[in-house]
């Protein structure tokens, strides 16, 4: 675990984020990246030993340069790995065939009598061994890696039942246990009524509260606790039912608050004290209002409006109302089935009026807010995990000015050189 | 050159698009990919010699296994190179900054007056050796080759005087000669009025006509001329008359038609009998018609506008109106800095309404017939060069369903094999 200290040296731009670890950017903040011309990192034992300019840690380590492995970053943009806080990682199965009709004009309920919708890969994901749902799920980390990711939150949901949730969780965990990217885990059996429970959705919180909450606590394969709140999925009351449970048992809240109308999502997570409010397309002024004073993280999710061709959250609104913004892939095989964080960040500026410098500060520091580990990564500093990337642009611009390209090089977990573009 | 014999194997989807060399596809022909399930191919001397099913393959060249290249595509997907008809790829410097400051509010103005736009690029293009252009662009074509893309047309316009765009198109011939990426050439001379011309645009299109045009064909450094026809740039009469002359050198007429306005760019390019009208935001119904009629390529630039936060063409409607549709990046520093050819078919479905088979024909053999080569790539047929791409998904749908990745696994250019995903 010690092996050689790792020496990236001389970055055109090294973005630090420092000061950013007790609590999430907002507002002008979210523009100060805390940029350092020519860095240089030392690492050791996969933590940050020292940030700097070059001079500065040739100076310091010097006489330990000959045992250090090296990495020049020369005319390359050095940044905290990226951090995915959304993501519905681990499915079986894939829709490719969906969304073809779709474009060729099926509605909704075309696709759902084919047997398509979310319930097609409930089905797929309850019949699937968990081998072979860990199988597809690495590979998805496999792709969330080579994009610069270095820690996806990843959520059930499509289990449903006790037994197919803890399938998924453990499947997670153990991602997370093998799989050079950390997979933190979100409970979210309250994804949508399953089809038994049609016209009965108390009796599946019942089950959700009741049976499957202490159940996950108590294996502790889950942190956190998610709940589908929008009309026709889950009430506000029942969502507020299944976060309050998760709080009893340890299980911080999160919430899919007011994707497809206003539905108090974005006030309920405000009130209940969530760690994010996700999607948020249309949530009310009150409700943002009331997040930004609480300090919720609003976790927003520009590809699955791409993808479905809908309309934006209000990221410019947000930031200025002084909520503090996060991006996420929403990667999933519905609604917004990419692994790329990048092309997220390219969305957050030409789709939601975010800057170069918001984006990232929403992909790496906040984004770890959003999982409660601003403490441990999403910045470059002293002590924090040594979770990196180095990309083939100069300066934090090109990331959103070359858009559409995954410019990832170089990346390194826990200091280690995990994926190095061939 | 001759070296061994290529074998590429068992692909879960071949697209061979066969049948497309004489005509672009068009209206319903564009859905027709021509599949192959488990198909292969076998290349010798850079040229596809045979395509069929793997057993078929097997049958043929049984005795040969042993003396070929064997590439496995076993669950993966095969096409054609991808084909970029529309590129300014030739230049120097960049221009992250302006983009930053648009994010910010800066007016068209604003940037301007700091020294930006099309002129900053002309300026640094002017200023700049023809061997620093040539590794900046260079740098750029290999980004195009991990993408996939396999030939690229190149057009100059960054020079606006006959010395540097002379050394710009010759930077574009050594890129063909050199890069395993072909590059087409296209001279475009009007692509500006630089500055010097101001209130004298007359002047200029004489000097375009009467001194680069032929001096340009004398040296055979292009095979197209292209004009930028836009109110305040060049009026239709002008265009046509540097159009026409053109044709009297032998350089085949391309158009940038109809961008910001409606200006009869698409009726122009079907008078004339241009090979291809290009951005067309703006076409009038009228001037579709007659590109359909006289089978004129609509080359579509969704990136640009997408990048420029602007309203798409309508890439539905000309399809439908039996328009043969092509896609491109528009590469270039100002309005669309991107190599990402597989986004911009992601765009042509979510944002223009085609569909996953219509936009791969768009970027393989429609995009090939825009540049004149439809008899020589585009489709995967006996006797044509061997420009193939191997992507890391099941079918053609999974390449635009997977959105905003580069699916791109190894890239065969002439037979040969160029790219190896690490
Ligand atoms: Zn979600
Ligand atoms: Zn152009």
């Amino acid at each position: 675990m010690s092996g050689k200290p790792l020496y990236i040296r001389n970055a055109s731009q090294l973005v630090t984020l420092k000061g950013s670890s007790d609590a999430p950017l907002t507002g002008k903040a979210m523009e100060e990246l805390h940029l350092i011309e020519g860095g240089s990192v030392w690492v050791e034992g996969g933590v940050i030993q020292s940030v700097g300019t070059d001079k500065k840690i040739r100076e310091r380590y010097g006489s330990r340069l000959a045992e250090a492995e090296e990495i020049d970053a020369t005319g390359r943009l050095v940044t905290p790995g990226l951090v995915d806080p959304h993501t519905h990682l681990v499915f079986a199965g894939s829709r490719e065939n969906e969304f073809e009709m779709r474009l060729k004009g099926a509605s909704y309920m075309e696709i759902m009598n084919t047997g398509g919708g979310i319930h097609a890969t409930t089905s797929a994901t309850r019949e699937a061994e968990a081998e072979r749902i860990y199988k597809e799920s690495r590979r998805r980390l496999d792709q969330f890696l080579r994009h610069g990711v270095t820690t996806v939150e990843a959520k059930s949901g499509y289990g449903l039942s006790l037994e197919h949730e803890l399938k998924q969780l453990e499947v997670a965990v153990e991602l997370n246990r093998k799989h050079p990217v950390d997979v933190v885990s979100t409970f979210m059996g309250a994804h949508a009524v399953p089809v038994a429970y049609r016209g009965r959705p108390d009796e599946f919180v019942d089950e959700v509260v009741r049976e499957m909450i202490p159940e996950v606590a108590r294996r502790g394969v889950a942190e956190f606790n998610d709940v589908f709140c929008e009309r026709g999925v889950f009430t506000p009351k029942q969502s507020r039912r299944i976060l309050e449970a998760g709080k009893e048992y340890g299980l911080a809240p999160k919430i899919h608050a007011d994707e497809i109308e206003p539905y108090g999502g974005a006030e309920l997570a405000a009130e209940i004290g969530a760690v994010s409010a996700d999607h948020l397309l249309k949530a009310s002024s009150e409700g943002i209002r009331a997040m930004a004073e609480k300090g919720v993280v609003a976790v927003l999710l520009p590809g699955t409006a791409f993808f479905l061709m809908a309309e934006m959250a209000d990221g410019r609104k947000m930031v200025d109302a002084g909520v503090p913004v996060a991006l996420s892939t929403d990667c999933n095989p519905g609604s917004s089935p990419t692994v790329s964080l990048p092309l997220i960040m390219n969305l957050g500026c030409l789709k939601m009026g975010m800057t170069p410098a918001e984006v990232l500060t929403a992909a790496t520091i906040n984004a770890a807010h959003a999982i409660r580990r601003g403490h441990e990564i999403g910045s470059i500093e002293e002590g924090k995990k040594a979770d990196l990337v180095i990309f083939d642009v100069a300066n934090y611009m090109g990331l959103q000015y070359f858009y559409g390209s995954n410019h990832t090089e170089v990346v390194v977990k826990n200091g280690k050189v995990v994926h190095r573009r061939g």
